[in-house]
C-alpha cells in the first residue's frame, strides 16, 4: 500500500491543497466506500450529505462548495481529478520487461525495448511490439500485427492477423480482434436449395491511442476498409463491433452493444447497456443512446434517444401488450367517434 | 457406462425403491427421450401420458401419482432427485490429481493435495489452490487468487489477481472473472474536447461456495467493495455481472443477461434470458424477471414483472408501432371526446 | 498480393468474360471500396450509378444490365460469384501442414495428414481430427471430439469432450462447444431455504458440414440428445446456441442472438441482431426474425416476424412509455364513449 501526503496529490493533479502537508492517504474511494485515509471527491451539492456522515479523511471538490472542515483540494472537475488519483493507487501491475522462454516468438517479430511477454503467448511472424508493451499469457498475437508502444493485452486475448493498435491501448482477457466479418451472399446450390457463400474480408481494424476494451469483446475485421476505434473510445465486456464499423473519438458504449456492418457512431457519444445499432446506419456526434435502445434509422448529433418498455408487474403487461397490436383499431374507433360527434355537432346547429 | 439397480439409486438418494433390486438402470433422462434401461421423473399429473407412452424403465414421482405399474422411486420433489441421478451417470469426469509438468505454477503459488492442472496453465504468485480443484488447460489463474476446496475450472478461464472463489465452484470455459470494471470520469483536453479518464478499481470479486458461472462470462471488479456472486448461484453463458454487483443466494440466470454497476438482485430470484438491469437498481428476493425484461426500477421481493413486447408479423407491427409515439395524441383525442359528450349531455337536461 | 486476369476469374466461376484475356485484377471489392484494379459487383439496377462514379476495374452483373463499357462477367447471381472471388483473394492462410512441438497431443488421439496443430494447442485422449484440419494455438480439443476433414478452429477455442464436428467448418476464436447446458433443480436444503440440483447432461453438440461459427460463442451440450446445428449454419459473434436447441441447414445467425433451450429453428432462416427465441420454442423453415425481436411462441414457416420498439427522442418515449401500460384503460374509455355515443344516436331516433 502506498502512502501519500494531501500535499502529494495535489502536486500530482497539479493542484494546491488546502494543508500542507496535509494527511496521510493511502487510498481513493467513492463517498460511500471511503475510509479514514481515503480521499474521494464532491461533485456538486448533493454529494455533502453523504461526505458529512462518511469517514473519508480528505476530499477532492470544486470551488464554493463547503469542505465541512475535511482537508481538501479544489478543482473543476473533481470526478477527473479523483480518477487520476486511483492510478495512483490502484493502477496495473508494474510490467517485468521480462519475455517468457515459454513464449513463442517468431524470430521475424520485432519486440521493443521492455517489453513483457507471459507464458504461452505466440507472436507470430511479423509483428511488431512497441516499447513497454505488456502481452498476457495466452495472448495469441498474429501475422504483421502492428501494437503501438504502453499498450497492454491481458491473458487469454486473440488478434488476428493485420490489425493495428495504437498507443497506450487496453484489452482485456477473452476479447477477439480482427475476426472475419460476418458476410454470405445467398446462393442454391446443384439442387435448387438455398446455400450461403463466403464472403472473405480485404479489411482490418484499426484502433486508435487509448482506446481500452473490455473481457470478451468482438471486433470483426473491415470488409474491405478497415473496421476502426477511435481515440479514447472505451468498450465494456461482451460488446460486437461488426465488420466496417466506425466509432468516433473518446465514444463510451457499455456492456453487451451490438453494432451491426458498415455503422458509424460519432465522436463523444454514449451508449448504454444492450443498446443494438443496425447495420449501415449513422449516429452523429455527442448521441446520447439510453440503455437497451434499439437504432434503425440515422441519428443527428447531440440526440438523446430513448425507447425499451420498462419492466412491469406481469399482469400489467400482458393487459398493456395484448393492446399494442390493437393500437390501429383503436385509433379507428377513436376516429370514428370523432366523426359521428362531429356530425352530430352539425345537426345540432 | 455405469449399471445401477433401482434399489441402488433408491439408496442414493436416501429413498426406497418399489421392487428390490429392481430393473437395470444405466441412464436418467428426461421423459421425451428416456430409454429402456432409463429411469426419468414425472413432476405431476401433466407427465403421465407421456410416461406411457414413453419406454422409460424406471420412475421418480411423487407419492399419489399413479406409476402405471413402472418400476419406482417415491419422491417429495421428483425432478431434483432426477437432476441427483444425473450426477450419478453423467458428472464431470474425475479429477486426475496430476499437475501437468507444461503447466507454469509459481514457486510462491499454494497448491493443495490431489490438485489437477493442465498442459499450458498458468498459476501465479500467491495464488492458493484448495485441495482436490482442478484447473483446465490454457486457464490463467492470477495473482493471489484463493480457490476453495474441490472447485473446477474448465480450459481457457481467466481469472484477475485477487479474486476469491469457495469451495465447489464451476467455472466454464472462456470466463473472464475479476476484469477491470467500466468506469470512466468526463473531462476536457488541453483543447477542450471531452476525454475520458479511468478510474482504476481497489474492488476485486467475492464468489462463495457452489456457485456455477457458465461460459464465457464476465465478473468485473468493484469499484471499491467486491462484486459478490452469493451461495448457490447459478449463471448461464454470455453474462455480464459489472463491478460492485451483489447476486444473492441460489438466484439463478439464464443466459446474456447484463447487470450493470452497483446493482443488487437478491436471494432465490429467477432471471430471464437477456434481462437487462441498470446500475444501482435493487431488486428484491424471490423476484422472478421474464426473458428479455429491462429493469430501470426498484423491484420489491417477491415480484414477478414482464414488459418485452414479442414479435408479431411484420405489417401488424409497423402499423402498431407507428402509433405507439402517438399514443398521447390518441389520449388526447379521447380527452376531448369525453369533455364533449359530457358537456352535451349537460346540454340535453 | 495474386494477379489475375478476367479471363481466369470468369474461368474459376465457370463463366466467359466479356474480354479475353482482359484486364488484370488485384482484388474483389464492394462498389463503394472498389478501385481500379479490383473487380466488384452490381446486383441490379440500382447499382448502376455507383458503379458509374466509381473506379473498380471490372464486374460481375446479371444478364441485361448494362455494364457502362466496363469489362465483365455475367452472373445470374453476381454477389454469390462476387463472394466466390473473395476466396481467391482473401482467403484464409494456406495450413503449414506443422504439428507444433509445443502442443500437447495425446497419444491416443488420431491425426490426419496434413493437419496443422498450433503452439500449446492441446488435443485430449480419443480425440479424432480429419485430414488437412488446421487447429490454432491455445485451442482446447477435448477427449473423444471427432472433427472431419477441412475444419478450421483458430486459437482459444474450447470443444468440450465428445462433440462432433464435421468437414470444413469454420470456427473462430473464444468460442466455446459443448459446455454443460443450464439446467437446475429448485429443491430446499435442510433448513427449508432453496438450493438449485445440477442435471448433468448426457447429450454432445453435433455440428453438420460448412458450418461457421463466429467468436466468442457458446453452444452448451443437449441435455440428452444432442444440440444441433445444421449444414451450412452460420452463426455471427457473441451468440447463445442453449441446451437441446436444433437449427436447419443453412440458416443464419446475427450477432448476440439467443436461443433458449430445446427450442428449434428450420432451414434456409435468417436472424436478425440480438433477437432472442424462448426455450420449447419451434420457428419454421424460412422465417426471417427482424433485429431485436423477442419469440414466445412458436411461429409457421415462411413468417417474417418484427417487433422491436425503435429508439425515438427521450422525450416522445417518456410520454408514449407512461401510456403504455394504460392502454386497457384508454380501451375502456373509447368503449365507454362508443356505448354513449351509440345511447345517444337511438335517444335522437
Amino acid at each position: 500500500m502506498s502512502t501519500f501526503t494531501l500535499d502529494q496529490l495535489a502536486d500530482i493533479l497539479g493542484k494546491v491543497s488546502s494543508e500542507s502537508p496535509g494527511p496521510e492517504i493511502t487510498g481513493a474511494r467513492p463517498i460511500e466506500y471511503a475510509r479514514e485515509m481515503d480521499i474521494t471527491y464532491a461533485a456538486n451539492q448533493a454529494f455533502l450529505k453523504k461526505l458529512a456522515e462518511g469517514s473519508a479523511g480528505a476530499v477532492i471538490l470544486p470551488q464554493g462548495l463547503d469542505a465541512g472542515g475535511l482537508p481538501h483540494i479544489r478543482s473543476a472537475n473533481p470526478e477527473a481529478d479523483f480518477a487520476r488519483l486511483t492510478a495512483v493507487f490502484y493502477s496495473h501491475k508494474k510490467p517485468s520487461g521480462h519475455v517468457s522462454p515459454r513464449a513463442e516468438v517468431h524470430p521475424e517479430a520485432k519486440i521493443g525495448t521492455g517489453v513483457s511477454i507471459g507464458a504461452f503467448a505466440v507472436i507470430e511472424k511479423g509483428a511488431v511490439l512497441g516499447d513497454r508493451c505488456v502481452v498476457g499469457s495466452h495472448v495469441n498475437i498474429g501475422e504483421d500485427v502492428l501494437i503501438g508502444p504502453d499498450t497492454r493485452i491481458f491473458p487469454n486475448v486473440t488478434i488476428y492477423p493485420g490489425v493495428i493498435i495504437g498507443c497506450r491501448v487496453i484489452i482485456h482477457s477473452g476479447s477477439v480482434i480482427g475476426s472475419d466479418g460476418f458476410g454470405y451472399a445467398r446462393d442454391v446450390d446443384e439442387n435448387g436449395l438455398p446455400v450461403n457463400v463466403k464472403k472473405f474480408h480485404s479489411g482490418s481494424v484499426r484502433i486508435e491511442d487509448d482506446v481500452e476494451i473490455g473481457a470478451l469483446c468482438a471486433v470483426d475485421r473491415g470488409l474491405a476498409g478497415n473496421t476502426r476505434l477511435g481515440r479514447g473510445v472505451k468498450i465494456d465486456n461482451l460488446v460486437q463491433i461488426a465488420h466496417s464499423v466506425q466509432v468516433g473519438d473518446q465514444t463510451v458504449m457499455a456492456s453487451q452493444v451490438g453494432i451491426a456492418g458498415s455503422s458509424s457512431v460519432g465522436k463523444y457519444g454514449m451508449i448504454g447497456g444492450q443498446v443494438g445499432i443496425k447495420d449501415h446506419v449513422t449516429v452523429g456526434d455527442g448521441v446520447v443512446l439510453a440503455t437497451r435502445v434499439g437504432i434503425y434509422r440515422n441519428v443527428p448529433g447531440g440526440s438523446i434517444m430513448a425507447g425499451s418498455v420498462p419492466a412491469m408487474p406481469h399482469k400489467v403487461f400482458l393487459r398493456a401488450q395484448s393492446l399494442f397490436k390493437r393500437l390501429p383499431e383503436i385509433l379507428e374507433r377513436v376516429r370514428r367517434l370523432e366523426r359521428l360527434v362531429q356530425t352530430h355537432r352539425k345537426e345540432d346547429i
